[in-house]
């Protein structure tokens, strides 16, 4: 199975690590195709520079066409509903995947994401999904995308008190890690928290293999059918 | 006062109609500046298209750095959030401007527009406004945007018989036209049926000329913050 | 065009401040009507002022036949339905207007109110608008309505600091500032905090003129039918 | 125990059906006492009705300080709010009462109302109380409250169709009767249609008597504080 | 009138503390039978709790089919649903019973509970009764079930912090006890603090009461259909 | 890994289709064992089968403690929650995994189940998941479980129709098939209707593995904490 991986943002350096988290994850016959752009914005911090980035993003999606499932690894599922129209494999982006999975997982979870700026965002994300009522809170570390690119304690520190507070004020059972930067340190942060700590790069790998597994497809019927031309 | 309207598909035939329109409703004092992008799609039915428009039109956006305020004349309010990071004066979408104005007059609307695949989106749109909680029903009259720019007595017949339906079926109290295109018929059809029948180019002008008038102006801080460079 | 302003409650100078907010944002051609009922309650302060002064404010209205729009100047937009039914011109009420700017300018905004009384009734009405959503909190200063009227610095104080605390608890983007007597503020507090300090008179007054110069009307059908003999 | 039942409406022999509805379900030691304001409208159809009513209805439930409950015998639930704020005893309006007895007995329930006007201020009662999520459809029979004092079979007719059709098309398990009019017709329409037809007069009577009997009150703290003079 | 009240966990000195409250609440005429299954959970702490006690329930409401109305005396309302599928006389739970008298009496209520693994479900209760918008929180004092059964003033302490918290921090206007223990503290503490503290107990004996008086009963179209062999 | 599936009911029969269908798409290292409760209802169909086979499902998944993940076989997600506090490997019921594979693939889907006493459980889950804003309708073929088992024409047309009006009148995008015992026609009539048509078990089996995988496990923290002795 071929898993196309999106970074819709121009930081072939992101792409890489977030290659490297998928392919951490990925099962023995999948094979991991990532990618971005060639040009657009360096990170994807609020509504701008997710529009910036779509039509790139759907060019590197359309360079593709033999993926058997596409991810999208934004945590703001940037353009999610344009790919599903350009393709018939599934489509997942790393946000809704890891509220998905933190909904199988808890009664309840918060969101620990980069700056202020793009919780409305996610919060806007979760009530399209449906699943705004799942989540206690969207937190901002006001940590900007790149400074996670960089092995920084400080940074880390941030975001642990982050969740400890999201356990102790919001009562979050589970926490998901909104941003894709983040992916390294799922493993790390759940033992420490002994709560599961999420990231959304696995989930949509992992579920991108389910739906495609089980030959499951987007629907052509309605929102997501061809672009006509 | 200077309003830009940008009609985010790519037909000048349509920007001319839209911008004919405008300016039929603007104050006296109000000029009216209408653009569309060069390139791009050349309507927008789905979120495909809507994608593609987006750097476009923050093009256009970015080109009229005088304009008071900012009208996106496309049903689906493309790129509005994107819009309001751009700049800093009010920014209104047809779309959201119509549902609006609806919720002024009436206890309940209907929306009445082009194709099936455009409905998603439309709903999409109500929930993360808050306002589908007002519309009674979305309904797609299965016409092709282009097909209304032609004069054609069986797309008047199609979109009348469905505020029919919208009335019986609905209990709807008011009609929203859903597409820029169906400006014109805002008061034939008003008179027709005995109830509002809004068109979102009008309301948008309104709103836009009434909060650029007061010196309010698109928040700073959150999720509208101006991008980083 | 003639808009008719009537304060619900019977107390005249508020009336006239009223009357003086409005007319400095009405358009050139726009004659601003204000008026009150002789007697009722003297401020409304919870849902036993407001049913006191329903019928005060339909005989205002009605002694108006000639308004080319209504505009009710109480927060907590005292009989908005029942005037809905009493005429057919447009009728917006200062909260609903306010609530629907702020929509316009910003992601999520916070509302500032005198006492904590009113609150239940203003987050009533912003579930019944659909707004709810978009409000992240109504807080009260505990100011009463009266004390709105003496020019104390004291006063002010308490509303900045509710700013303050709607900016950094709430993440508000926008301030709604949650009564009639509150007008005066809005462009002291915008400039002060940076972000779009709201008036319901302001933008009830523009939205009205919006509605009524597009040759909008209420909905005769439904709910807002004239009432039978 | 002194229960005070309030038809808000001046029609005089429709306070004597309630009164008689009431009496036949109170518990032995319950004194029913039933009143009307001496004018006011007719009847009450829809918000504009509902307000003229207000002062006359608060004005009989101050002239009875010794009542241990009130019941608001209008299915608009006219002045519920105002009058919690007027008495420390519980006031309970027939259309919540009807509405909490169908979700005790139902998973989901449909109103069978009068004229299509009072749809939608039956509606936003229900979103208000919270209880929408229980309603699967609010019906209008287009039957005018008076008309319900003659004994016509053909109202029985439209009503039992309607309940017919709520069973069928909404998959109604209870039905709410929508008027204080229709309290006769409880116990032949459960039978008739074996599901509960409910009747919110008695539903109101049995419940202010069993929050009385607990010796339960109207907080006086926030919204239902006492008006101050 | 026959009332039979069930606990669903095996402790027999909580069904005779529990039956005491109901027999100190219920009419003349009415008769409390409290029961309890033989054997299973001691207290019903969380969703397993849950799950185990539902089969010895469903017996003991087997074993007393004479009864005129049912009460479960468990804060979860455990097998609330699988009740009223195996009667046709009313079923309430106290804690519906708490939350529906609670939304008679006040705009907005918190709840006091016991462990924080208890307040999902109910916070899910909420949802599903469709009052989760009346609820301003659930609130745990980490007081176990069975710390409730002695006499402890630290105990009665916790809860009257808690309350307090709930007047200052939630605005809450009545305050709903969370236990089916707490119900001798109903009066002691509505004195205290001066708003309506509900006992779930309580509330549900005197709707069970009102509901059999009037002849309503569990209706069998739909969810709540007799099982078939 | 070793994936435990629990069909809740005692038809052995229906366990063997199921773990017929659940190996059908397991992975190669996937060793799915299945069971069901000794004793218990054959098949559920309404809350009360549901409440009487929960202690038989909790032993089942107790046998089996070397499970890495436990799938639920029946669409109500039969005792979901409590399974979860039971285990802290991942725990799927195959009506939310249907749920959410249907999210990922389009903007609205449909359910198909068979008895229409079932349909309020399903909302109610549909409700409590949060995707019961991505779920148009859940339609009852009225064909019981059993019916299933057998080879029947007129049964798959029945299915066959309510999926055509749910395309037709729900506008649905996706079908989840709503039974355990419909698992054999995912296939056949996603080809024949050209839309995903979404079997639960399949995507249980899936998401179970995918989870599994990843070492995600259920939340230990608040309402999934283990049950107290």
């Amino acid at each position: 199975m071929r898993i196309l991986i999106v970074n819709p943002n121009a930081t072939a350096s992101m792409t890489e690590k977030i290659a490297a988290a998928a392919r951490s994850v990925a099962r023995p016959g999948t094979e991991i195709i990532a990618s971005n752009p060639a040009d657009g914005p360096k990170s994807i911090q609020g509504f701008h520079d997710v529009a910036l980035c779509l039509p790139g993003l759907l060019r590197e999606i359309a360079r593709h066409p033999d993926a058997d499932a596409v991810v999208i690894a934004c945590f703001d599922d940037t353009g999610l509903d344009a790919a599903r129209c350009a393709v018939d494999v599934p489509v997942i982006g790393i946000g809704e995947a890891a509220f998905h999975a933190a909904s199988f997982l808890s009664c309840k979870f918060s969101v620990i994401t980069t700056l202020g700026r793009s919780v409305p965002g996610i919060e806007a994300n979760l009530v399209r999904y449906g699943l705004s009522a799942r989540c206690a809170r969207v937190r901002a570390t006001e940590i900007p995308v790149l400074a996670l690119e960089r092995d920084d304690p400080k940074v880390l520190k941030r975001i642990s008190d982050e969740i400890g507070r999201a356990i102790d004020e919001d009562h979050a059972e589970a926490i998901v890690l909104g941003c894709a930067g983040m992916a390294e340190l799922m493993n790390r942060l759940s033992s420490e928290f002994g709560l599961p700590v999420i990231d959304g790069v696995a989930c949509a790998v992992a579920f991108a293999e389910a739906l495609s597994a089980l030959g499951l497809k987007t629907s052509k019927i309605g929102g997501y059918a061809a672009p006509q031309d």
